[in-house]
């Protein structure tokens, strides 16, 4: 095992404000050098360094977000590093003030490239886009996230399959946990770039296996991060062994660190992930689906493509504050749809993500209120509802 | 020849506040139920009640057009009248409370639509979308407008082939006449819907040739309606060919209306037949070019696509006020159209519409000083440079 470097490493401050007497709910702060995240938070994904469909000025003034994540996979091949870097970071590139978490890109080259080799050494892999071949290692992930300038920088692991029987698994943690040593050491070897702080957040694995997710914690703890990570869940696992692996992660996992659950879920999964003591979220779902005509609102789930739709022209979402949810109505969006018309993406983008924002800024009021519980009971059944 | 009921139709102001002196540029303004328009004036296309990839609050905050134009056909055929009646019109429909202004669907029944045959009665077409068999009557079209409750109808006119034979350009005008009669018979017979004034603009027709065009300003100038339009140019005849007949149906229109010259053009165009005399104009050029990657701007047009822009971080275009203009760097964006992204298409069609808008606002506050001549022979090979 690598030396730890970690007293050198500048701290991102978590204040947890509050947690919840009937779950493992917890209201927090996160102070970045771009500014507070107020948790429970959702992460909207600027993959390739944009929200899809969705401008800056939406994003701020519609969504407002308090961060948001890019993929490190997606930003290594384009722009690429040499832009990114000549730009001074993905901030600047994007024109976004506020904090930006990167991934490791590790899920992406296991979903998404061919060809993939993976060693001790680290992943070979073929770009998605046009087959060149190039290979990530732990080292080369942090530079990566270094030059896009994220204020938090996940560790490179790799992601096992869902359905991996233990042995693989196991191995797989290992690696993963030789990895993280590696991304530690290189972290801590090399300098914040553009003059803000850089956090680097270890990420638990051990797919559904109780005694691999404890050690997988136990390993992560031990790096004493300001933050820590739980991967590869949602990954095709049943729902209960989602929350059965959340719960026995939390337990694990520091009280007094930030707890983040990647890449989870639908809306019921966050306010169940929250009542575990989950404290960031992010997911592809609020932009994906809504690209594919679903809207999610405070009434419940809308397919806008319906025909139910074509003449009501009620408001998207009267129970949000977002302007796009009472400018907008069912009748015109489920119209633009049927066009073709780009604005009904970027409608049912704004629209989702103002609602996943909605939803956990009320799950935080709820839990500094104390009644969080009760408001998670009543709210599932709605947000499972089909309008 | 119908009687002409044109004392009972409501009426849109026109104030002509300065021509020039220099040429037959004017700078005026129009009062409608929805607000005014200061001419010259640009109106983006909002097709099918959306302006391709522009949110309404964009257009306001952008953009800030004085007017915007829907495509009868295309509304017609999609959400179709039944909803936009439902909805009480397409300013409520796309919530949008400025002035509309509707063509007549004609020139898209010709360019879009297959199987067309065209009779005295009116020209029965095959719905591009679903093959469905639809008949536009004069009549018909009325009816539409009516419902869309544009603040502007066109009159339904046939759009002869560029390349048209004198015989087939002076029969189709004839028709093109007798329909205009039964326009206004029927939109004088007819009420205003949703409580603002409806207004109906005839469309000079005559393709190239000058006896056609001059007999065709003659019986428009006749009905005396609260505006003219030229349609029928910038449909492939060479570029001094419109200049020329733009030129020789300003002088023969009346001088106290607006005159709209449909469908025209590049920024340059746009300059020249302000000199001519035109008031009003629209083009799919500036969100059709954009969301092919072509910015126009204060500088020039610039190919966003090509290379040299790959690591230039220099705001779009900082010549203009728009937020977008300076928000968003010309790499950023090259990087947007290359990953795919949409919001590439948005930027791109706002930064060309506001720099329309610019265009025809600065064009006049140069009339108004006196100097709009000398401006527009700066201002034009700059629009021509390529960047």
């Amino acid at each position: 095992m690598q030396p730890n470097f970690l007293d050198l490493m500048p701290a991102l401050a978590f204040d947890l404000l509050k947690t919840d007497d009937r779950s493992a709910a917890r209201a927090g702060k996160i102070t970045t050098d771009h500014g507070l995240i107020e948790t429970p938070i959702f992460m909207p994904v600027g993959t390739i360094g944009s929200v899809k469909a969705v401008s800056q000025q939406q994003l701020k003034s519609e969504v407002d977000p308090h961060i948001i994540l890019g993929n490190t996979y997606h930003l290594y091949l384009r722009p690429g590093m040499q832009t990114l870097e000549a730009a001074g970071g993905l901030h600047n590139f994007m024109n976004w003030d506020r904090p930006i978490l990167t991934d490791s890109g590790g899920f992406q080259v296991f979903s998404l490239s061919g060809n993939r080799k993976i060693n001790e050494e680290g992943v070979m892999f073929q770009s998605h886009i046009d087959g060149s071949r190039h290979l990530f290692t732990p080292e080369k992930v942090m530079d990566i996230e270094r030059i896009i300038g994220a204020d938090i920088m996940m560790a490179f692991d790799e992601c096992p399959p869902a359905n991996s029987e233990y042995k693989y698994a196991l191995d797989s943690m290992n690696l993963t946990h030789r990895w993280l040593d590696r991304c530690f050491t290189h972290f801590n070897g090399t300098q914040d770039r553009y003059g803000h702080t850089q956090n680097l957040f270890p990420i638990v694995q051990g797919a559904v296996f109780h005694d691999l997710r404890k050690a997988s914690c136990e390993y992560v703890s031990s790096k004493n991060a300001t933050g820590n990570a739980i991967g590869g869940l949602s990954v095709g696992e049943p729902e209960p062994v989602m929350y059965e692996i959340c719960q026995l992660c939390c337990e694990s996992l520091p009280t007094e660190k930030p707890r983040y659950l990647m890449g989870v879920g639908t809306p019921w999964n966050i306010l169940e992930c929250i009542a575990l003591g989950i404290d960031m979220f992010d997911c592809v779902m609020p932009t994906r689906n809504g690209r594919n005509a679903m809207l999610f609102t405070t009434k419940g789930v809308i397919n806008i493509d319906n025909k139910k739709w074509e003449q009501d022209f009620s408001p998207i979402d009267d129970g949000l504050d977002s302007e796009f949810s009472h400018y907008y109505s069912k009748a015109y969006v489920r119209h633009l749809f049927k066009a073709g018309e780009l604005l009904g993406l970027t409608i049912a983008s704004v629209q989702n993500l103002a609602f996943y924002l909605w939803l956990v800024k009320e799950a935080r009021k709820h839990i500094l209120a104390g009644d969080f519980l009760s408001w998670k009971e009543e709210m599932i059944p709605i947000l499972k509802t089909r309008l």
